[in-house]
């Protein structure tokens, strides 16, 4: 059994090390060092993109069985064990983005917002899954985003924004491969019209698929690169398979078993977009989707008692509260029902007339009179606003994005749904709260209380040896 | 040392228990039952009222200090262990209100909202408080509400209804007296025209204080009530000392010190009332009065390691965000020099001219025209709006509340604060959010990771023998 150097030895380690090459090494001094932790083989890092407390309190009332007299502990209570600050270098404020904290839970510095794994001076900085490759460990990223997404890249690869989404791409094979697992969507990026990147990943041994169904099918021993659409994948509200994270979780680990262990980072990365879009409903479904991925690594765990989970948030996002509006009520019943996303339900109410039942049908709950009557109106409103929009525009330069019948009918569903759940939303962001962490496994007393999410990296790279 | 039963025959004890006296108790099968832990002599219950996650974050970048280059670790950042559930009886829902939270907290068991130690069937439940005494520790209350409010109600006495004021103070005696501290506010129960409860304390062996400056002159050994205003104490923005919580628990434990240890409640009763009123300057000086009282207990932990105390919230209040608008950053600057609240500024400008000048001294911080307008405006907008409702109410029977100039004012005041902070709200009321738990000291081990709130009754009774 591996076992880790002493603190006092790690610490002057790093310290002369930070003296000889005058390069910015992950600080250990600040966190706190715990000696003769057994180094586990395997480590599953878990990012659930802006999941704040709010929705794993909401996702238990959610997932609630109401035929039973109890409240139903969830997988995210069972491995509660503290919770993470994700503030960002202080340029950026205390507000982070999504690159800056996957920058911070990969590699172990704060940064500013908008940096994929570079210190505050645009230098590179070693991540978690960099290292973990170094060591002989297999590797893997498996995402519901685009895999050149913040939170992927963050582990990844090096660039001064999150925004330069091709030249990430084009990292993944110009830097060198880094995992031997890419499972997420990004089709836009990776079969590009200038460069086609999955030629690229073949040419180098990677097996390529493009559907579910094809994940039952891969060699083993042989690299993979899954992309399953053109950016991220179908919301788990409409997605032909609702559970895909917890699916792709599973087929991940099987490709990336071996003696030497592994490192994979798993995201849950659209709770975030239901967050920014204010989306209960579709928050929900993502939070199911990560729920059955978390219960599978508990069994997974129990088989392969040598493996960490590390599951936290890299910050929260829409502000979400459980109850608002002077009301103490959460209604989630409806939540439960539904089968399709406010999105989508609005694109088939784009082109078709609004009627109760239709819309009843649509949404698998039955709405009031007076709730048709808003979603008719909603898209009156929107003719009227587009049409003032185009005069507007050829008048003058609108700086504004234009309005799309479909986001102003969404609203009006996401708002019915809002007003018979009572959630409340405070922005279209991110917010500073801490958020939970929850772990599983060997070494798992390494992370407890309260930490920051530097510390998360931090403790990963000692498990891996890092000295 | 004292060794607590095994679970087994805890389990056991309870359950004949139950079946003798076919009373409710609380049943301990539904608990984690920590064999071998050593009873602590003292326990210090500190409820931080309304305290969700939002607080104790946003309280960390509020007290930062801008000076260093780091966010300085708080309190609350040290002796975080998980995070509490807070959810009431079914029949209420799941957002509890403090007297179902207090009733949890206190008794273990889930109530319906506005139920003072009692079950769902009304019948009165046995506190960790009463439990307390019966084996004969000393007991203290020390609050900033009234001490018959709800919380400090739901350890002393039984009620059906937390609104029934006059007949809960009345109980403090008639159920025979069940604390030696009691400190907070209440003169408007305890000093009334048909009944002197002050004169019936004293006669009781009491001694009697109405102002802080006498908690340096109380006899030891004695018991002691000290009412320092009319109903809840001033907001610690605006009162003589803005740290009287931890001034009075400070005095409690002097007063309560005794060979076979003590229970006390502490509440930081007005975070909550912060929340209610969404007014973050108020909200951060009671979390800074509560931190410092946290900060005097950790010393006194060190001093006295034979004390167990517990932080937790009932829920949190207002659906704070620490962040919101979809901007990326919470300023908390100007609440660090803020002298008086905004309710206490706004009813200095109901009678005076609103300049510039001035509203910026009051404020503590440069105003600028714009936001002076918005003031004046307020102003206005309060005379017409009273004028309005005066006119209505002649015609017809109106039943909302009379609008104040007062509380107009304060909420355009909060309004520039929130835009200045970057500070989001949903709700005047609880929300559903789980809550910090905090620990320290004597069989602090009990409580970790995610419990919920009636798990923190339950343990005080485990950790007070109870059988």
């Amino acid at each position: 059994m591996k076992k880790l150097l002493s603190a006092v030895s790690i610490i002057l380690a790093l310290t002369a090390c930070e003296k000889i090459t005058n390069e910015p090494v992950v600080t250990l001094s600040e966190v706190k060092v715990m000696e003769n932790i057994p180094a586990p083989k395997n480590i599953i890092m878990v990012i659930a993109d802006g999941m704040g407390p709010a929705y794993t309190t909401s996702y238990r009332y959610f997932n609630d069985d109401p035929a039973t007299d109890i409240i139903e502990e969830t997988v995210f209570d069972r491995l509660l064990v503290g919770s993470a600050s994700t503030y960002p270098a202080s340029i950026s404020g205390v507000v982070t983005d999504s690159a800056a904290g996957a920058t911070a839970l990969a590699t172990g510095f704060k940064t500013y917002n908008g940096a994929i794994a570079l210190d505050v001076n645009k230098k590179s900085v070693e991540t978690v899954l960099e290292f973990a490759k170094k060591q002989g460990k297999k590797t893997g990223v498996v995402v519901t985003s685009q895999i050149n997404h913040a939170t992927p890249a963050g582990y990844l690869t090096h660039n001064e924004s999150r925004n330069n989404y091709n030249a990430i791409a084009d990292s993944y094979i110009d830097n060198g491969i880094k995992a031997d697992v890419y499972f997420g969507g990004g089709w836009k990026y990776f079969l590009r019209e200038d460069r086609n990147l999955i030629e690229e990943f073949k040419a180098s041994g990677f097996q390529y698929i493009d559907n579910y169904q094809a994940l039952n099918t891969l060699k083993a021993n042989m690299p993979v690169i899954g992309l399953f659409d053109d950016t991220g994948l179908p919301s788990a509200l409409d997605d032909s398979d609702p559970y895909r994270l917890s699916v792709m979780t599973k087929v991940a680990i099987k490709q990336l078993e071996n003696s030497n262990g592994y490192f994979m980072l798993v995201e849950a990365s659209q709770i975030d977009w239901a967050g920014h879009s204010n989306d209960i409903a579709t928050a929900m479904a993502e939070m199911s989707d990560l729920a059955k991925t978390m219960e599978y690594l508990e069994e997974y765990v129990k088989h392969n008692p040598d493996t960490l989970v590390i599951l936290t948030a890299d910050h929260s996002t829409g502000g979400l509260t459980v109850g608002a509006n002077g009301k103490y009520e959460w209604h989630p019943e409806i939540l439960r029902t539904m089968k399709s996303s406010p999105s989508t339900i609005a694109k088939q109410l784009t082109d078709s007339k609004i009627t109760q039942q239709g819309l009843s049908e649509l949404l698998n709950f039955d709405v009031t009179k007076n709730e048709v009557e808003q979603i008719q109106a909603a898209k009156v409103f929107a003719i009227a606003e587009i049409a003032a929009y185009k005069l507007l525009a050829e008048q003058e330069k609108l700086k504004t994005k234009k309005p799309t019948i479909n986001d102003i009918i969404a609203s009006a569903i996401k708002n019915i749904i809002d007003i018979r759940t009572n959630t409340g939303w405070t922005s279209g962001g991110h917010t500073a709260i801490d958020v939970p962490l929850h772990t599983l496994g060997k070494g798992s007393e390494v992370l407890k209380g309260k930490v920051d999410n530097t510390d998360i990296a931090k403790q990963i790279f000692i498990l891996l040896g890092k000295n």
